[in-house]
């Protein structure tokens, strides 16, 4: 804290050291350009700051930090408070009907799509097809119970709301229903990998309802837009047109996704091509932006380009390169993004909408609840499966965030009902962790009868490590971890670039690799154990061999290492 | 090239099939970052593409390609074309003075930070005092001769160019000095590099000299920016208020560096400090911003505050980490800040402006050459090695640029002189590497007589090679062997993360090591040779021993590894 204070002072002094007479020239684009600056270094430390608060001290989810950054610093609260030089730092833009100005909202609009573009790119295609049925269940079952709760919600109190009656198909309605449905899996997979549960039937039922869910959601949101642009376009009772309207959202997102996933090897291809450093990560990031502003076009939302376009990659294996690039762009952009969605909350507008706000919310938690827990039911699992897998779907996280900003970019929902959206969420994502590590203190077993239940695979009970690593050393046991069970046939694939936990997997064998600071953890089913330390073993010999044929060899100048 | 064709056909049959009726919404807040991000995309796939075109066809800078790329796809040429269901891609903006849109200037202007805060953190402190004298000469002198020429011809043209007669201290004619007195050590390093010169007495002496020159401009910078200032706002012929700013400005700068120096410490433990994935990048990134915009603040220009923070930290060991997780960042905004500063061009205002263009140019080549090139003949170089060096001072690259951009933002330049200024950057850049290649092709020594020159520093003669590495392995020995000369004392400098060379030195020892795709390369003194391949070996033992001491141990679930 020490330094903190330092460091503060210091810049303080700078600060006001810095002669305001030359930054009143408000207007030009020298001004807007450094208010911008200024802006982003203060939501990077605001956000980063509260995110690690959040995160260590708190044990809450860090997104949850950042939005609460944002928040505070906003054009609504702190951010309206004059400085000494520059004025407000977020001064509400005059005569405007969004409360920050275009170019800190272009940053967080790359932001949103650096996300969707990343979750789309760890999407584990086996998996998806492998859990294809009790994905199925949950995933419908979520979606379907929210949506339909949230959609009815909005219809039942609409009076309030709009002051008028609105029915079930009204654009408005629909929208609050479908920023319901969202789940986000990174919190849920961070709290189970915390507690070595991600592998556990619920944890793998979860991760495989929650990629449903998201396609699920996705699809929702471009029919809920065609339909919206549709209404405010036309006459909202001609249905014939918003049918027509919803057919070509949804068969633009089919084209796109069919597109996509026939193009992803030329594409990958292509970006390996390219003899330039830096190439990868530039043009991949060109194709998602290109997709998503190819979608907003089309009356879609960019996420949903985004998205489609890391889904198509996330097979290649150039993904694993494109996520790794990524991390420090998501690193910077990604926590700009939750900060500014809190900057869109006006705290002062949800005062007449507390009952229906808590009333929406504890309609999201039952309908996720639910709507994913019960369907399991059929599945295999009792009712504390059911109970663990419905809490573990309900976080709405960031894809909830960043449909509410889009309805209110576009005017499908005003900022009242934002602030309903965001409290919603912030609950949602707040309730859901210890809620799902109390379910699991319960040892019972979450299956009907011990054995194989609808995700077919049992426990991942015994551990492999590889301790006393650093960080070089690391890299090279993982690469040649990866490396040796892909000879063997097995597919890997990273499952969240914050968490780093590897997913193995060939037919029936699955093995867990986490990265721990100083070591390498592998989980795998009993069965499997003998053939997989076998394996891993293998794999570590040959680290160990290449390591030991280090040769240096000396040279003349302008001698050239002998090739073979 | 058939892939390319291929995703071509598709992606062009994609954004025909989006429907453009919802497109039309222009004005919005949705509008704009669908226009901004379909930029975006269009930029990165041009300025990637023809960047690795004129890097490996042309073999020419591939900042000249991204520069070309936006002159290409810019509002004044094709980006004017109308799309099918957007209309012009780069529309020009209505009314407004600035041919691109805020939100596009604003990730441009990211762009230029990252650059220059980049530049900052590669700067080698000791190399910086090592090499005072013959880079002082060489900085000094380079940055003297060009500015005058720059002025004068400015003061010469005044009439043709503005209508009127002004003098040197006028801020139109000081500007145009200023942007000529750029140098960018990347290009002439890249070459040298490729020739296996860079630590020969003439590359040494070039390296230490494009700091100086770095530091002299940015001075000069802030100056001229406050001088401009005083200008503007008030009566050009009050000296004193002039004198007042310009005192102000450069005070700005100095305590900003001394407090920057003075802070660094700090500034690295609390960037390792905050316990949060990513933080490192995002808050020092987040400091790179805050100084940024405490420059412009203070009537400097951002790239100022970015250098400043970057040269402060520079000496700390994150500056590494740094360094390494900025990359991708640098790849995806710098390439996009170079095509935006192409698009600026607008060569139908350049007509009447070709014979000054050409004389500017030709007094910025003579102005460096013999500025920089002649003061070294006191300093123990002959005419051969005086012409290596005033050439290798050449190039002006990304800073040139970014200096003629300010200019133009700040209204001290026109679009006729900008055209002007990116006139000269491109042909200085353009014809400075075929001419250093031809120079040293003649195989005599560049100095006087064989011995130590200025620079005190043979040239660096064997060559070790640790060959056949792949990734991982290659990160094993490059972190084995910085941190193995670290042990003994040395200090390690990545020179650029562009080219992957690192600078070891220690009192009068150099190393420096390249890295190659499959292999890493040693390079050192004659009379060192025994020394550092003793510790080079010492490095590959300790690697090999790292590896060969890998273990995989089996544990039982719940159980941790035993620590120590």
């Amino acid at each position: 804290m020490k330094i903190i204070c330092r460091i503060g002072i210091v810049l303080l002094g700078l600060a006001i050291l810095a002669p305001p007479a030359y930054a009143a020239g408000g207007g030009s684009i020298t001004h807007s350009m450094m208010m911008l600056v200024l802006q982003l270094a203060v939501i990077l430390f605001a956000a980063k700051l509260l995110g690690a608060f959040f995160d260590k001290v708190l044990r809450m989810p860090s997104v949850l930090g950042e939005l609460a950054a944002g928040m505070g610093i906003g054009p609504y609260v702190l951010g309206a408070l004059p400085l000494p030089g520059i004025g407000p730092l977020f001064p509400l833009p005059e005569g405007a009907d969004f409360p920050i100005s275009h170019e800190l909202w272009g940053i967080a609009t790359l932001g949103s799509i650096v996300l969707l573009f990343l979750i789309g790119l760890e999407t584990d295609f086996k998996k998806f097809f492998r859990f294809f049925l009790p994905g199925t269940v949950v995933g419908i079952g979520g979606v379907v119970g929210s949506f339909f709760l949230g959609d009815l919600l909005t219809v039942y109190f609409s009076v309030d709301l709009f002051g008028e009656t609105i029915g079930f198909m009204d654009y408005r309605a629909l929208f609050m229903g479908t920023i319901s449905t969202a789940t986000s899996v990174g919190i849920t997979a961070r709290v189970l990998s915390d507690m070595k549960k991600l592998d556990s039937e619920e944890g793998t039922t979860i991760l495989a309802g929650a990629v449903i869910d998201d396609v699920l959601g996705i699809i929702i949101l471009a029919v809920v837009l065609g339909i919206a642009d549709a209404h405010k376009s036309g006459d909202p009772t001609r249905w014939a047109d918003i049918g027509r309207i919803a057919a070509v959202a949804f068969g633009f997102w089919i084209v796109a996704t069919v597109a996509g996933l026939l193009l992803a090897r030329p594409i990958a291809r292509f970006l390996k091509w390219v003899p330039s450093t830096g190439a990868t990560v530039a043009l991949g990031f060109g194709f998602a932006l290109f997709l998503a502003g190819l979608a907003e076009s089309a009356g879609l939302a960019m996420i949903i380009g985004a998205y489609v376009m890391g889904l198509s990659l996330s097979k290649e294996d150039i993904s694993h390169d494109l996520e790794r690039e990524l991390a420090p762009v998501y690193h910077i952009l990604v926590p700009i993004f939750f900060a500014v969605m809190g900057m869109l909350v006006d705290f002062s507008k949800m005062g007449g909408l507390l009952t229906f706000g808590a009333i929406y919310t504890a309609a999201a938690i039952v309908g996720k609840v639910l709507g994913g827990g019960l369907p399991v039911l059929a599945v295999g699992f009792n009712l504390l499966g059911a109970w663990r897998v419905g809490i573990g779907m309900l976080p709405r996280g960031e894809v909830a965030l960043i449909m509410a900003g889009i309805g209110l970019a576009n005017g499908l929902v005003n900022e009242k009902l934002f602030g309903v959206a965001i409290l919603m969420t912030v609950v949602t994502t707040l309730i859901a962790p210890p809620i799902l590590v109390q379910s699991f203190k319960n040892p019972r077993s979450g299956l009907r009868k011990k054995g194989k239940p609808g995700s077919g695979r049992p426990p991942l009970e015994r551990v492999f490590a590889v301790p006393d690593l650093d960080a070089s050393l690391r890299r090279l046991v993982v690469a040649s971890i990866i490396s040796g069970f892909e000879d063997e046939g097995f597919t890997v694939k990273l499952l969240s670039p914050k968490q780093e936990i590897y997913q193995i997997a060939m037919e029936d064998t699955f093995v867990e690799m986490n990265l721990e600071e100083d070591a390498v953890y592998l989980h795998t089913q009993p069965e499997h154990q003998k053939k997989i330390k076998g394996i891993a073993e293998a794999c570590l010999d040959s680290a160990r061999k290449r390591a030991g044929d280090l040769k240096l060899r000396v040279l003349r100048m302008d001698e050239d290492i002998p090739s073979g």
